[in-house]
Formats: structure tokens, C-alpha cells, sequence
């Protein structure tokens, strides 16, 4: 029997008490798949007398997590405390720069420091792995960084906001209001009492831009993705959609353009038999085009004590075999600049729905401020017609400049007949 | 610049090619995927003359493809010839004994030698990896040795061969019989001149031992698996199946049960909203269940050059970058013996397809059938009265042992009403 691997756990909340309930519970067998044990020498967390229902027993009780870091029983640190900043990057830095691996669940810190993180964990020869930070259970960031790693990527799409797609599941099958969804998902426990982190995209957003650095082999750059919630859709937009052959799912998209990469999160209109449309409740899956392998697709549960506990076990066995690949699959210097593109670039397909008061010369004015921007319609939908009353308007246009699509709403709101902001989501063919 | 892994490859047919493209098109950029550069050494095939459109200038020639077990240019041999036995069997227990590394894509060759070829593996320190032998382009083996290794695995669902995946989405959705959409995937490339080892279920139970022994930490059982193909699925039991529900999918099936493991490749009717039935034509993929992670999915292209180069080349990366994974993740001296049960002792529920003539006193013999085998019927369907021609009785069953539907059906097809052999068809709630 080799040596232990001795493991500090930081953080003993869901995923923290689900990591230590994996390694209790399989500890034996994983010695095996490990090549040595995995131990857990060291924990800390808020609370010490708080009962987790794990067994803590003969395991040293740190009160400040910082102090893993310097513990010299300690050989990898797991950081599942989250938050971008504060003590959560204070530790990964400290664990680091002592030569001590890190394994961390937390999206919004590699999101915003991923790139500095790894460079400091190649300076002293350390692993910093976070499969747990992106779509929980599924081995996605393994996939990226290792299985893919023959191909050129030239685009991701992921739904990677479960509570997101838990609550645009729920009102295309019953029709409700996103309010009332959203409500309902709070009761269940799918979204959060201050639910904008999910529903405004910036979860998501941060999980995106680590896959995008995986993809690409570029910085981590989660100030240059595009981001857009799911608070303004709406049953009518969903109920068209249908009626047009789409679904609509909050989607990352990253893609390789000739100008540069896109990185965006928005509700997207996608095709009604792609597979990602498929993909119902709190479930996750990320679909990636590669040159040689063609699309591959990934589904599971994106969060939860025990899809998020296996990503991190899975990392720490990694490294107690001694896997040593850099954390964004080449070195850090070979990383290339993001560059990313701003969204005013984007070309592609878009709906548009407008609340319309059916007056002489509407269509004339609507179709006078296409043209001007050069925006060619696909297809028109009128439903229903109550004279002096606002109806929905609903075009599809061909592929459009977003900069263009942008003026060209503008030009649409100005018009006298036009009542309430037009509505726009961007249709994507996954 | 560290040095290059050198690589000699055996076969330089549409895989073999594949690979040459892959680490010709994409060798600078890899240098930082691997840590090294790739360079190809050594190349054996049948006919040096040919043009295979891929450039070998430098590259040494070996006739005889075991050269390159000794050449001592050569670090990795990626035996891409095929076969179970034979040359393939001869060149990779050569190269191993030799110390070198090797990488196939050979799912033959694994499901009848893979656990004594990863012995030698081990003996010699070298590797050996196989990520191209099952789903092509999809990283399964790798999720499943390295992304879910946190977890004990109870089930594993594939589709893994895409030719009759292609067959069976054909003809549900032309309502065409079998021999007829064979011929045209003969035609268009997508089956055999000779198609039985696809559509009897041989290559695809090739593929489930691999899965199952990397599932289960069991040593490879090939002669365990169950294996019935498709030739016997008609459009008739497509249609009742869709009425009742369910698609159809021939499955490769592991599953983890009180009496051991089962390991089974057949037509299967699933929940027509369930994922794999959204899996279409060629495609392949595979559905996980594990204790924490709970159910993955992933899918992709299983097979064409492109898809299985990607795989091929993401273990040599992983290989050049020093990773030193057991070839069934665990070592070989861990591995259980198979276990596998009988196909007997099955229990589920089932699909059955009567042609009986309507007479007098049919039904009453048929439920005295499946009475005497304590076989409890879930529902019923019969379409069609002509007097005195046969018509079709579908029925459903609820959990059964597979011994006892076999009785029952012998049973029902002495019965004097009932034309044709009874058809049974097992449903499986993925």
C-alpha cells in the first residue's frame, strides 16, 4: 500500500458533507482506482458542533480554513466554500503557493481568477481541478480538456442553469407565467429566495466562460461574455415558438467566428428534435462541435450533494494517481487571448414578436424599417384580431447582424402602432 | 522542447488514415495538449503503393507490422488493424512485452483479451488504452474509468452500434421493413457487404463487455453476454410499440443485480420521452447510472474515420502527458471475477406479439398460459377482426423472470389458434 493521499476539506454544506459521504462510503474500493488511499485528515467549516450526518471522526478541526493550507498533514485541499472572492480565493491562493493541490466546486472563482489560479499552481507544481465548478456530475471539463483534445472546438452550447431550465421546462408544459413558475421552484427548493444569480444568467455565464477557456485554449474571460436571464420570457413567446418548430432554453453558446470568439448566455430558440431541446427539468448537457469528432453531447444532473460530490472525488483520484494535466489543458502560457467579440457582431437567425395595434400602414412601417437595415424576413405570424386592441406580430428573419437587429427594434418601437418593448430571442440551429 | 513520444502505426485503413490526418493537421497546436511533440516514426500496412492522401514522407515502412514492436523508434504502437485474434493479438502482446505503449481501436480484440493484455500492460509499465474500440468519438471509457470513478455503477444503457440504430430510426420512421432499409444502408455505406456482425448485436456486445467490465471493476466476460439482434423486429411491433409508448432500440444492457451482473445486447422498447430514444440514425450513445452522480448520458458519432481519430489520438495525448491509468481503471489483481448471471434468471417486463386466428376460446387459453407461469398482464391490444385470418395480439406484462416468459410463450405457441412463433420483445424503463 503506498502512500495516503491526505485530504483537507474546506466547506461543509451540501457538497462538502456529499464529498466526505462519497470517500466515506466507497473508501475502500476507490484505493483501487486511486493507486493509494484517499484520507481526510482536516476539515473546517462555520460551524463545529453542527451535525452533518458524516463521520467526522479523528479529523483535525481547523476554525479558520486558511489554516489547510499550512497543514502539513494536509497534501490537497478542497475548497467548497464558494464566492469569487474572499476566503474561498484566499485559501485556493495559500494552498497553492504551499505545493498543495487544490480541488474546488466553485465556478464564480475560476470564472473570475481561473487563469492566475492555474498559473500559480503551475509555479509550484500543484493541480488546480474543478470539474465540480461546471454542469456537477457530468464530466464535462474532462471531456474538453482530455477526451476532445485531438480536435480544433469550434463551438459549445450548454444548458448550464439548471433552476433555468427547471422553470422554462415547467412553463412550456403548463403554460404558466414565469412569475408563477419561478415561485413554485422556490417552494420546491430549485431556485434560490434570491433567485437572479440563476435566473439573470450569471451562473451560467461563469460556467460558460470556463468552457469557452477549455475549447479554445484561451484566458478565462468571463468580463467578455454576453449575458441575458430568462425573466422576459413569456408564455405567448413560448407558445409560438412551438407553433414555429422551436423550443426555448437558456443556452451558453460559445463559438469560433472569423473575428473572434463568441461567448453569450440568452434564451434561444433551438430546433424542436435537436437533442439539447430534449433536455427537461434541472437536468444540464453541453453539446461540442469538433473538427474531427463531429458533435458530442453530455447530459446530467448539473447540481446537488451527490452529482457535485462525484466531480470532486473524481479530481481528487485523479491526482492521487498522479494525473498532472494543466488545469486548462495546455500550459498557461500557451493560453491565447481571449478576443472575445463584442455581441453587436453576432450574425444568426432571430424571432421577433411585437404587440401591434391593427391600424392601416402598420405593416408598411414595419416593413419599411427592415429594409432600411437590410433585415430579411423568414416568416410572418399575425394571431387573432381585436380592432383598437395590441395582437402579437411574430417574424422570423434570416441571418441578421445583431447590431443591425438592434437598430432596426428601435426604429420598430418608434412606431405609433408598435405598443410595448419588441421582444427578440436569437435562433440557434444546434 | 521536451522529447517527442514517437508513434508507429499498424493500418492505414479509414481509421488508420484518420489518425495520420489528425496528428498531421493538428501537431503544432497538440505540442501543448501532450507536453511533447507526436511525431509519427513508423507506419505498417498492406500495400506500400497505395495513396491514401495523407503524407508519410520520413516515415519509416515496416512490411511487416510486429517490426514495430521491436523498431526501437518507436515509443507507441497504435494497432489499428482489427481482428481479434491474428496479427492485431500478436502485435499488441509484442509491443506491450517490448515496454512500448499501445492504443487500438479494436473492440474485438478487447472484449476477448483485454484483461490479459492489460496484465502484460502492467508487467511491462506500459499502457494500454482503447478509447477508439467503443462509441468512436464519444470519451465514454474515459468518464467511465476516470470522470464517474467516484461512484459504484448499478446500470449502464447504450445504443452502440450505429448501424442498426440507423436501421431501426429508418424504419420507424418509413414504416419499411427490415431487409428493405438493409439493403439501402448497404447501399449507402452505413452496413456491411456482409452485415451480421452488426445486426445480430455481435459488435455492439463486443463494445457492452468493455463498458460493463470498466462499469463493475470485473474482468472483461465477452462469453457472458446475451446477444440477439434485429433481425427479427417488424414494423408491426415499431407501430404497436408507439401505441403502447415506447420506441425501439437495440441495447446493450449492464446492470448490476442481487444475483450478479447482467450483461445483455437486444431490442429493447423504451419510454418514447426517454433520452436514448431521442438518439437517431447513426449515432451512438451510452446512459450511466451511478450511486451519487446518479444518470449521465453522452452521445456522438460511433464510428467513420474522423470521430474515431479524435479517440485514438486523445489516449496518445494522454499517454505523451505521462498518465497512468490502470487500463480498467483499477489494476488488474483488483479485478472481480465476472459474475455474470444467466439470462434466465432475468426479471422485467415484457412486449408480446401473438398472430392468432380468432376463434372460440383463444383468450382463454392464452391467459391460462400465462397463469400457469404466474404471468401478470399489464395491458392488452388486438387490431383488426378478419374470421378465419390471422390478426395481430399485442399484450404487455408486468415484471416477469425471463424463464418464465420463455415457458409461457412455448406454452402459447402450441395453442392451435396461434399462427407464427409468439414474439417478445423486453421493455426496459431507461
Amino acid at each position: 500500500m503506498t502512500t495516503p493521499l491526505k485530504i483537507g476539506i474546506a466547506g461543509l454544506g451540501t457538497v462538502g458533507a456529499g464529498t466526505v459521504d462519497v470517500l466515506n462510503t466507497h473508501g475502500t474500493q476507490l484505493i483501487h482506482r486511486a493507486g493509494r488511499p484517499l484520507e481526510i485528515t482536516a476539515v473546517s467549516a462555520r460551524d463545529k458542533s453542527k451535525d452533518r450526518g458524516v463521520d467526522l471522526s479523528g479529523v483535525t478541526w481547523h476554525d479558520d480554513p486558511i489554516a489547510l493550507a499550512s497543514d502539513p498533514n494536509v497534501d490537497l485541499v478542497a475548497e467548497l466554500i464558494g464566492g469569487s472572492d474572499g476566503i474561498a480565493k484566499d485559501l485556493c491562493e495559500a494552498a497553492l503557493a504551499a505545493g498543495k493541490h487544490v480541488v474546488t466546486a466553485n465556478k464564480a472563482l475560476i470564472a473570475h481568477h481561473g487563469t492566475v489560479l492555474a498559473e500559480t499552481a503551475e509555479t509550484n507544481s500543484a493541480c488546480l481541478a474543478y470539474e465540480a465548478a461546471v454542469a456537477g456530475g457530468i464530466p464535462i471539463i474532462k471531456a474538453l480538456r482530455e477526451g476532445l483534445a485531438a480536435n480544433r472546438i469550434d463551438s459549445l452550447y450548454g444548458i448550464l442553469n439548471g433552476t433555468c431550465n427547471y422553470i422554462l421546462t415547467n412553463m412550456a408544459e403548463s403554460g404558466r407565467e414565469f412569475e408563477d413558475v419561478l415561485d413554485e421552484a422556490q417552494q420546491l427548493g430549485y431556485a434560490e429566495a434570491d433567485p437572479s444569480f440563476d435566473i439573470d444568467g450569471v451562473d451560467a455565464a461563469h460556467k460558460l466562460a470556463i468552457l469557452a477557456s477549455l475549447a479554445f485554449g484561451t484566458a478565462v474571460d468571463f468580463g467578455g461574455v454576453h449575458v441575458e436571464g430568462i425573466r422576459h420570457v413569456s408564455p405567448i413567446d413560448i407558445e409560438f415558438a412551438a407553433e414555429l418548430g422551436y423550443g426555448i432554453k437558456l443556452l451558453g453558446v460559445a463559438r469560433r467566428t472569423d473575428a473572434g470568439i463568441e461567448q453569450r448566455v440568452h434564451p434561444c430558440m433551438v430546433p424542436v428534435d435537436a437533442p439539447i431541446n430534449h433536455v427537461r427539468g434541472v437536468f444540464n448537457a453541453v453539446e461540442v462541435v469538433g473538427d474531427f469528432v463531429d458533435r458530442t453531447i453530455y447530459q446530467g444532473r448539473g447540481a446537488g450533494a451527490g452529482p457535485t460530490a462525484s466531480a470532486v472525488v473524481a479530481d481528487i483520484i485523479d491526482i492521487a494517481r498522479g494525473g498532472r494535466v494543466p488545469a486548462f489543458g495546455v500550459p498557461t502560457a500557451a493560453l491565447k487571448p481571449a478576443a472575445t467579440v463584442a455581441m453587436e457582431s453576432h450574425q444568426g437567425p432571430y424571432y421577433v414578436r411585437l404587440m401591434v395595434v391593427d391600424e392601416p400602414g402598420v405593416f408598411a412601417g414595419i416593413a419599411a424599417s427592415l429594409s432600411d437595415h437590410s433585415v430579411s424576413m423568414e416568416s410572418v405570424l399575425q394571431r387573432g384580431r381585436a380592432p383598437g386592441e395590441p395582437v402579437p406580430v411574430v417574424m422570423t428573419v434570416h441571418d441578421t447582424k445583431e447590431a443591425d437587429m438592434v437598430k432596426t427594434l428601435d426604429d420598430i418601437a418608434g412606431l405609433s402602432a408598435v405598443v410595448e418593448t419588441p421582444r427578440m430571442i436569437r435562433i440557434e440551429m444546434v
